[in-house]
């Protein structure tokens, strides 16, 4: 019998109560999932940084934290963790936000705004996008959403380029990596995506500086983290045309706050962190797989790395 | 020697002079391209149905007529037009068509139009959509432009169905064909996506009864033909709810005339014929390998069928 505590959020366990037993009990493993279990009896914690677990001191027996958030950055600082932490790495939220990134970046591509918001009864059938072949993109971060975002962007005929800190390579996609292959990777780039994850490396990395390498009207989407765009240098490049348009999805401050001058910058779509989510079935499966690895002396997968951060 | 007239408007001699005659040095053919040769000397004609040829008994040694366009339902009824006649089939169209109709169904899938339309500075992060594997998809014309786009979103988590009236294989694709089973291809539908030849078989394929199989609250996407659409059944479907949005690329008078009540609709998006279109460069190589094909003795590619009219 393994004890796993659930802690996230009231409103969560509705949601991720059924799902995970079925994921546990499919898998043979015999668990007792609650909320309440003594520290030191629990082998795993189900997580949510928002959640009642705070200190992970009392936790001397629990084996590794599966966390609920693809993002981590709130939990990875937590100076009482010492145990194994797993980020969220689940189909659907990779489906979903591959779904999101894809019709974004194809919106401003194809220059969708200007026949949704100009219903005028005039016909302008003059000006023709070029084909994706020509409009390269750049992803910032090419962890597994960015490349399944590159992939299905090279599919369409999008000529992509990934960036990460870390080497990596990703078929489809010409991959750079580290801080002096960043101007190479944004020039020229007509569509930038960000989905790097949020460390002291990443703030900011979008600046006035980074945004003047792009391409004159280009656009950025950016489902990943806030705080990885220089606010006032994306609005001044808005305002001087370097940037044509900027769907956001996620901000310093969230939900954002109405007065903000994102919500109502013509140039800006803001989008309420709906990108993509964690969905309930799967995710318990993810979280039932690693327990069953760590049971059976496998080491667990989508363990973070504390220096890193991710 | 080969003699080929070009026989469209005169904007488009501008734009094809140049392309095509380097498509046919490319290949070695020696041609003399002009707008002006002698009916009885043409070998071939590049056609545009809105050009000067409309009479084609005087051109007795033509050998094809290579249509610019993809449609050929203005020209297949003409009584004088005993040679072969090839539909344009160009790679650049086929991929202009993909990525308007992924846009426009991601768009749809994912609720863009509220974010887009609606930065008001309120937090709605409530609702999510399914994933695309929970939206089926329904092309209603699986040629070379249906098949192709049914294939981009079945890589994107679609199931996409497919029909036809005649039978077709598409990898990947949910094949039907066949008046009889046109009611099960759309059957609970939740995108439609129109891409049929217009023939008077196809004419107004969408109207109130089959309408009312999709979905409640479908999607319906036509970048084929106006006709294809009962025009006064979609309006009804719309106000009903049975059809939630229409996005419209091509209509029954062209250009949609600014009182039609598409303009003024709120679930209805008009755009001014512009979903892909045939790229000089592009086109005047497949003109140019077709060309090279019949000179070698080779089956033309793309030759219309008079019966099916395209």
């Amino acid at each position: 019998m393994l004890n796993v505590l659930f802690s996230a959020q009231p409103d969560r366990w509705d949601e991720y109560r059924a799902p995970l037993q079925d994921a546990f009990s499919t898998r043979g493993l015999d668990v007792d999932l609650r909320r309440d279990h003594a520290p030191e009896t629990v082998d795993y914690i189900v997580f949510a940084p928002n959640g009642p677990v705070t200190d992970f001191r009392p936790y001397t027996q629990t084996k590794a934290i599966m966390s609920l958030w693809a993002g981590v950055e709130t939990v990875v600082d937590n100076e009482t963790l010492t145990q194994p932490l797993c980020r969220m790495v689940d189909h659907s939220l990779t489906d979903g936000m591959v779904e999101w990134v894809t019709g974004h970046a194809l919106r401003h591509h194809l220059g969708m705004d200007a026949h949704i918001l100009q219903q005028d009864g005039v016909w302008r059938n003059t000006i023709y996008p070029p084909v994706a072949a020509q409009r390269p993109v750049t992803i910032l971060g090419i962890g597994a959403l960015g490349a399944a975002c590159g992939q299905a962007l090279h599919n369409l005929g999008f000529p992509v380029t990934g960036w990460s800190r870390s080497p990596k390579s990703v078929p489809n996609i010409r991959s750079l990596h580290g801080a002096d292959r960043l101007k190479q990777a944004l020039t020229d780039a007509q569509i930038v995506i960000l989905l790097l994850p949020q460390t002291p490396q990443t703030e900011n990395i979008l600046n006035a500086e980074t945004l003047a390498l792009m391409a004159k009207g280009a656009f950025v989407i950016n489902p990943g983290r806030g705080p990885l765009i220089d606010d006032n240098a994306l609005l001044v490049a808005l305002d001087s045309g370097q940037v044509e348009h900027a769907t956001l999805d996620v901000f310093r401050v969230e939900p954002l706050p109405p007065d903000h001058p994102y919500w109502a910058h013509p140039q800006v779509t803001v989008t309420p962190h709906i990108a993509s989510s964690t969905r309930p079935e799967t995710a318990s499966q993810v979280i039932a797989d690693n327990i069953l690895r760590g049971e059976a002396g496998q080491p667990f997968l989508y363990v973070v790395d504390r220096h890193l951060g991710y």
